[in-house]
């Protein structure tokens, strides 16, 4: 990766700020029908939004989305009941999530991330690729906040993110610290945003999510996908072998140290599974590899189930247990 | 008004920027239906929508918004047909919306504009109000799109805005004027944001435009609301009469220039009418004082009438047509 443009904003209070818990990835691919043109899988929001209050919430909380649904003329949390003396603590954490069926269809029509605003075609796709994403963040604020985080949807491109050559140019995190202070849970998602080369791009939300470990050095970061994990060949084929734990080196490489691979190095050439569209796993391992090289770990698990239930508690010991199915990304030792 | 707390984040770019043509806000009482929780005005925003592209774009374009509606499985534009050699050209324009029935019962049930974010209910509250005010944005943002308008949604608490004693204390403006300078529209909102004195406030719509107006210096203001102008009482009252055109002194009073009143002075006691619930008309007239005496005419316009539609084209001639209806004010020669 072009690493001639480092961000410039970095700043001194996020450098300063209490340290953050977690950071956790909605794959575009577990949260929405990648099939079905913007639609999101509820029954798997549901489940991830329950297991992060589960995993990030201490004592009993309450639903903070007090709009109501389209076609009906109620809102759904009762507020009249509101108990102010129930005290809840959130772990500090931040949420970032993919686009999945929203965005993808209305940026590659427009190739946005190709660039070229001055083309009525490329800023119209701009201004429709916004509104898919955002009208994704809105539906996993409320999600997350009907059972009780209190989220904040912050776009990177109102946040004043840009890029140049592709690559974060300005992300100034400042905004996203501030709400931490306050309590919120920020939720940010992949946006379109502007580029100083090209006029316009996508920022992907696992750059987003390199550039806010790398700035705010969570305990750990989990990726929630719609596999068990890292596969050493695209995981639809039956001798796909999930890769459990991947040590990465000074030097940025990186090796599997579980299973134990037939190839004598361990090294294996991981196949370039469309997982989805902003990249494949090698990329998902790359940014993984750049987030654990900080001695961050990376839990890439399926969203929904057990095992993320688990990743999401960070309560994974050293020792990754038999009956947890999923891939860890880890400095070596 | 409150002035010891002077914005700190003046940004330089703001200040050489091209210039603003004009800065439009779409009341809340215009754009939703007042009594019916989260509900849009429908047909309102259909016309403002399509009054705002026909004074601000000249020549053909395109629909921007092609995501689906709730319910319908097919976007609304067909982007297949996408002629991406017309060439069509946007004002520099800024749009700011109020709440309406979007954020009020959320702000008031749990007292968001008071502070205290350690309790639970402000917190809650604080969620459930940004939840419902960034679900208005979005509508406005699409209903815009939808008529050519290349519309981006930016939220004041994503941009970092915040308050000091409820008074705009940051609130820089280089990532507004970034999305001008790229062509686009922005759309901001009254919103919950944070306040370094009592943790939480509500920065209003009307309090943004002044702000933006103060640096970004646009060639005229257009308030669209949900009556005619400013009366000399309430509007529902028999003998209101409507107050055409009044002037601002350098000292910030102001006087009635249209219709001659029988009041000696010309300066009638304006009679403080909720028209919506961040102020009444006086709070109306003392911003748009304020933003008049920068030498910017405002117009306060019921919206959806031929009157919005000539406001908002900015043919306006020095002399005001008798049969314009609605109130001007503007700096005393």
């Amino acid at each position: 990766m072009d690493r001639r443009h480092q961000p410039t904003a970095t700043n001194s209070a996020a450098a300063h700020a209490k340290p953050l818990h977690c950071i956790v990835k909605l794959g575009g691919s577990a949260i929405t029908c990648k099939n079905e043109l913007e639609t999101i899988n509820e029954d798997n929001l549901r489940i991830v939004s329950s297991q992060l209050r589960e995993g990030m919430i201490s004592g009993p909380c309450h639903g903070m989305d007090w709009s109501r649904r389209p076609g009906s003329t109620e809102i759904q949390t009762v507020v009249d009941e509101f108990d102010d003396k129930l005290e809840s603590d959130c772990k500090r954490l931040i949420v970032v999530h993919g686009a999945g069926s929203f965005g993808h269809f209305q940026a590659s029509k427009s190739g946005v991330h190709k660039g070229g605003l001055s083309r009525p075609l490329v800023k119209s796709g701009f201004v429709a690729t916004r509104i898919s994403v955002t009208t994704l963040n809105l539906e996993i604020v409320r999600a997350l906040a009907k059972e009780g985080l209190p989220s904040i949807g912050m776009s990177p491109f109102s946040c004043g993110w840009s890029t140049c050559e592709r690559n974060i140019a300005v992300a100034d995190t400042s905004t996203v610290v501030k709400a931490l202070d306050a309590g919120f849970v920020p939720i940010l998602h992949g946006d379109a945003v502007l580029d100083t080369s090209q006029g316009c791009t996508i920022l992907s939300g696992d750059v987003i999510i390199r550039h806010l470990a790398e700035q705010l050095r969570p305990a750990y970061v989990v990726f929630l996908t719609d596999v068990f994990g890292v596969y050493d060949r695209p995981p639809t084929e039956p001798e796909a072998v999930l890769l459990r734990e991947i040590t990465v080196h000074e030097d940025g490489s990186w090796s599997v140290l579980q299973p134990k691979l037939q190839d004598a190095n361990s090294q294996v050439e991981i196949s370039v599974a469309a997982h989805d569209t902003t990249g494949g796993m090698v990329t998902k391992i790359s940014e993984a590899a750049v987030i654990a090289k900080l001695g961050i770990d990376v839990y890439i698990v399926k969203a929904a189930t057990e095992h993320s239930a688990r990743a999401l508690k960070g309560q994974l010991p050293e020792n990754i247990p038999d009956d947890w199915l999923g891939t860890v990304i880890r400095l070596a030792k």
